[in-house]
């Protein structure tokens, strides 16, 4: 076994806790002795143990002289829980190995450095690229306060959303639909338009069946207060529900009765893209997944402020001069000015296909 | 080495010719003998040696005893070439092992059955999905006497084939550009809209530098006779050029014009995609590829006449409600009406995706 074959366990542990620990970070540990894997952990929830507690403990007097595999930096500062560096020290592990060093101001090095200083060999870098992807939110949330942008789109093959008589349901299959709601689980929060709540009543949840979802913040741009009391995002309670609006709607009634549903509501001079994504980073929302309408979708693709896409392609042609585009309004007007990116993933769900694409430069 | 192995070998040589020998299929045949390739050929060009001819040549004495993979039912009739089917037999093979029947009414079961007759083992099937596709608009051409329609389209991830205000220069990258240039080479023919030779002034050539292409012939739609007597595509000379118009253009001076340039005239009372695809199956065009505008591009898509479709999708997004996208026209109102595909292949060239679609059902 390898640095990388542990390490690999390590960041599978992420993978799957992905979506579970924000506004934390998610990572896993590994602890070998003689070859043996002997404590196995993962970071699960904000505020509780960190991934090396998990892993340490299991490992018990057995950690004594091992490795420790981590896929970010250990923290070296009292936050909800005592330094994990400590802790390391302490139960006597001899070599640890990082895939990345920690952005946030509070351990950035330190970490690392408190290792060494105790005179444990650390080896930093191993599958870092990965261990950046997994947690690009978090390490986007870090450099610029703000959440990391995903938009979602569900077009056919031609890039229609819908029919040029406007039916839009479904373009995509059974498992691409199932995906998306897996998308949302690992969101933060989620952001519609208002268009999108008077169009279909979506309730905006992760509906993964039985196995259960983490429902995202449901994020409602609603300039005028228009959205229904009887929408179901506004009486179902499922998930934290916040309608952005502009300071003109100060003192309108309808404020009040949305707030009584256990709406929040949140006044802005403003509504553009970059004050939103502000406002949210400040609420430590570190990932969004913008779903929609066309005109929010071409406001994002305006503002530049989107990171990352993610878009399903039904096989179908349903071609129409009139028919609803993923993005609306004015778009880009020179090619050279177009949003550039690059096809990090091209995968078959169903019958559909799913293209994950960075925004270039970011 | 099994019966696949070196059909797969026969395959390739058919994969390699395909475009070559129109109105014929690409074929490949290996002659083994004592676990040794004694014989290996190709159909070249139409008027010229069957694959097995040049595979048995190859072979010489030691064609006896031996077997032959071919990838096409070998010929029992007399055509421009006398039937392979005897020639097999005169050389004592032994054994033949055969991808696929040949849909050909003059073959159809009697070059297998020929064989038998002389008391030749036979194997019929082997690999046939993939020989079937690898000729697949041979197999269209011999059912419905129409050629095998393929659709090209070039489109950021969003759809678009141009921003709103009309620059589409280029979309795709030089990789992907290139491959078009192939997918030119590898049909009978090309089709564009008088619209297209207006804006582009396009060659319709198949430009693959020094490896050079063979140009399809080039179909214009052009019921007013509006194509330039400057454009490229009537000055070049570097492949034939049809123009196809209406009965109402007879006597039109600019005919003359055309026709003194090399360019042939097609009278039609009525342009439909079906009058369109049985005329050009009559002239023995069996692979035709359509590339666009948007207005050919969606009367082929009301015509349901569409076999396949090529997509390149560039890592871009342009947006715009009003930017053109692949299909203009009036489109299919219904979802259920849609135009139901199955993706085939989906593969990166450059930076660009190219997905591969069937038509269900055809």
């Amino acid at each position: 076994m390898l640095d990388k074959d542990y390490m690999s366990l390590a960041l599978n542990l992420v993978k799957m806790t992905s979506g579970q620990t924000s506004p934390n970070p998610a990572v896993g540990a590994v602890v070998v002795n003689q070859g043996k894997i002997v404590g196995i952990g993962a970071h699960l929830k904000a505020g509780e143990e960190h991934a090396e507690v998990h892993a340490l403990n299991m490992a018990g007097d057995r950690a004594a002289g091992g490795t420790i595999y981590v896929t970010l930096e250990p923290c070296s500062h009292y936050g909800k829980t005592p330094p994990c560096a400590d802790m390391i020290i302490e139960r006597g592990i001899s070599r640890a190995v990082i895939a990345t060093s920690d952005p946030n101001p509070q351990v950035a090095g330190n970490g690392i450095q408190k290792l060494k200083n105790a005179g444990i060999e650390v080896v930093v870098g191993v599958m870092e690229k990965e261990a950046r992807k997994y947690n690009q939110d978090f390490f986007h949330y870090m450099k610029t306060n703000r959440p990391f942008v995903t938009l979602k789109m569900a077009v056919s093959l031609d890039g229609k959303m819908a029919t040029a008589s406007g039916e839009s349901q479904w373009i995509t299959g059974p498992e691409a639909r199932k995906d998306g709601h897996c998308l949302r689980h690992q969101h933060d929060a989620i952001l519609v338009g208002i268009g999108t709540v008077l169009a279909d009543n979506p309730s905006l949840t992760a509906r993964l069946g039985r196995v259960q979802g983490a429902h995202p913040v449901r994020v409602i741009l609603d300039s005028q207060l228009r959205t229904p009391l009887a929408a179901n995002i506004v009486n179902d309670r499922l998930a934290p529900t916040w309608i952005l609006t502009l300071e003109g709607q100060k003192g309108n009634q309808k404020a009040e009765a949305l707030k009584s549903r256990g709406i929040d509501i949140y006044y802005f001079e403003d509504l553009s893209i970059s004050n939103i994504l502000t406002f949210l980073g400040k609420k430590a929302i570190k990932s969004l997944l913008v779903e929609g309408g066309a005109a929010v979708q071409d406001a994002f693709l305006q503002s530049r402020l989107i990171d990352q896409l993610v878009a399903y392609i039904a096989p179908k042609v349903i071609g129409g001069k009139d028919a609803l585009t993923a993005f609306g309004g004015k778009g880009i007007s020179k090619l050279a000015d177009a949003l550039s990116l690059t096809f990090e993933e091209t995968t078959k769900i169903g019958d559909d296909i799913k293209i994950v694409a960075h925004v270039k430069g970011d």
